[in-house]
C-alpha cells in the first residue's frame, strides 16, 4: 500500500444454497477521478490500495505525461474521490489527446488512446532465454501472493518479476489497474523492464501486450488464455506469450524458441 | 451470430510445457468504431458476433439514444473496422455527453457517463421470488452454453433467462460487450426483463448492477465474486444479487428473502 492506499475489502453476511447464513469478503471498488493541472481525464474504479502508483502509471501508459520530473505533484483525496495531478510544464492538449478513445476488453481501465497502437510500429523488445524452471520458480513465488483473490476473488493480480524473485506485486478489481500500477512503480523507481518477467491473472488481450512492450518486458505470462490479436501484437513486438501458465503446466503462444526446456 | 457477425476463434501453433507443439483455439478480438451521425463515439474491442445488438446495446446502455425509433440505420463495415448508426433526428450534443468518462472495472467496454450513475436514483426493481431449484434449472440450462469459453476461454459469457429457458446467449472478449448485446437483443425485440434472470461468467461489479438494472431484470446472477460496490448498488436498486453460483452452490448477497430454498 502507498500513502494514500485503502483497505482492500470487508465481509458482508450473505446466504448459501442451504439458506445457511454465511460471511463473504468482498473486495472494495471505489471511484477515482483524475485531474491532471485541473483538466477532468478519467474516473477509475478501483481497490485503492496503490493509487499515486495507479495514477502514475495511467499518466504513463496513455502516453499523457513524458517526463516524471514534470510531474510536481499526485494529490489523493478519498473524500471527494479524487486526484489531483499537478505537473510543472502545463502538458500539451490533453482535450486532443483523448479525443480518440479506444475501449479495449481489458478489465478496468478500458481507455487508451488511438494513438498508442500506432507507436507500436516502433517498439522492438530484445529476445530473452527463460528456463521452463524459471517459470515454475515464478509460478512458485507468486503462490505466495494473489492475497485478495484467494480470499474475496472479484480481482487480478499483476507481477514484476525477476527469474529469482517478485520486484511488485498488486491486486486491483481490474487487471489494467493493476498493470499500471506496476507501470507506475517502475517510473518512480527508474526500473528497467528488460531482464524481467511480467505476470497477469487475467487474460492475454491486445492492450495488456501493449502495454507490456511499452514497459520493455520481453516476457509475458499469464494463468487465463490469450486472444488472437494478443497473439499477433505480441509476435509484432518480440513478446514471449505464455499463457495458461497454472502448477506444472503452460503453453507458449510465441517465442517458443527462448525456451529451454531441458532442466 | 446476426448479420453482420463473424467468426470468432482461429487455431494456433503453440509449445506446451514439454517443448511438444500443440495447436491453441484462440478467441479473435476485432477492434470496431462507433459513429454516431458521423460522430466518433469510441472504439471497442470486440470478439465480432453480433456488432449490430453490441452498438444497439452500448447507445441504449450510454443513453446516446432513447427510442428505437430514432435509429434508420447500423452499418458494420468490418473492412474499415467500422459502425455507421444514422439517426432520423439528429442525437443531442454528444460531445458534451460523453464529456464525463468513467473508466470501470469492467472487461469490455469500460465507459459509461457520469449522468448514468445519477440516473440510478430513480430506478426501484419489483421482487421476484425465485425457487432454489430454478436456480439449478437455470444453470443446468446454461451449461448447454458457453461454447467458446470451453473451446478457447478468454471470453465471458452472458444469458438472458426465464425459469425455463435461455432467451438469448452471447460470448464477447469483454464481459460488457456481452451485457450491452444482450441489451442490444432486449431493444430491438421489446423484450421486458421483469419476469427474467440475468447470468454473466464475469465479476458483479457495479457497472455491470448497474446494466442490469437499467434492463429491469430482477435478478442477477453470476459464476463469480461481486464487488463491494456492486453489492451496495444491488441494495440500492432492489436486485437479487447471486454469487458463486456454480454446480450446485451459489451466493445470495442480497434479496436473501426472494429465494425460497424448500424442494
Amino acid at each position: 500500500m502507498t500513502n494514500a492506499g485503502l483497505g482492500g475489502s470487508s465481509t458482508v453476511s450473505a446466504t448459501n444454497e442451504h439458506g445457511e447464513p454465511v460471511d463473504v469478503l468482498l473486495v472494495e471498488e471505489r471511484p477515482l477521478t483524475i485531474y491532471l493541472d485541473k483538466q477532468e481525464i478519467v474516473t477509475v474504479m478501483t481497490m485503492g490500495s496503490a493509487p499515486e502508483l495507479l495514477v502514475l502509471g495511467y499518466l504513463k501508459n496513455q502516453n499523457l505525461i513524458d517526463k516524471l520530473s514534470d510531474i510536481k505533484v499526485i494529490q489523493v483525496d478519498w473524500e471527494t474521490a479524487a486526484v489531483a495531478v499537478v505537473t510543472s510544464a502545463e502538458v500539451q492538449d490533453v482535450a486532443a489527446m483523448t479525443q480518440t478513445k479506444i475501449i479495449t476488453s481489458g478489465c478496468g481501465q478500458g481507455t487508451m488512446f488511438g494513438s498508442l497502437t500506432e507507436k507500436l510500429d516502433d517498439v522492438k523488445i530484445a529476445k530473452r532465454q527463460l528456463k521452463k524452471d524459471t517459470i515454475y520458480q515464478i509460478l512458485e513465488n507468486l503462490s505466495q501472493h494473489n492475497i485478495m483473490y484467494k480470499k474475496a476473488g472479484a480481482v487480478h493480480g499483476c507481477a514484476l518479476c525477476t527469474d529469482e524473485e517478485i520486484i511488485y506485486f498488486v491486486e486491483d478489481v481490474g487487471r489494467h489497474n493493476a498493470v499500471d500500477t506496476i507501470a507506475g512503480h517502475m517510473w518512480l523507481n527508474g526500473l528497467s523492464g528488460d531482464q524481467c518477467v511480467f505476470y497477469t491473472t487475467g487474460r492475454l488481450t491486445s492492450e495488456m501486450v501493449i502495454k507490456v512492450a511499452q514497459m520493455n518486458v520481453p516476457v509475458l505470462l499469464s494463468r487465463s488464455g490469450a486472444t488472437k490479436m494478443g497473439l499477433d501484437m505480441a509476435q509484432k513486438v518480440g513478446i514471449t506469450l505464455i499463457s495458461r501458465a497454472k502448477g506444472q503446466r503452460f503453453q507458449v503462444l510465441s517465442g517458443g524458441d527462448n525456451i529451454s526446456y531441458s532442466v
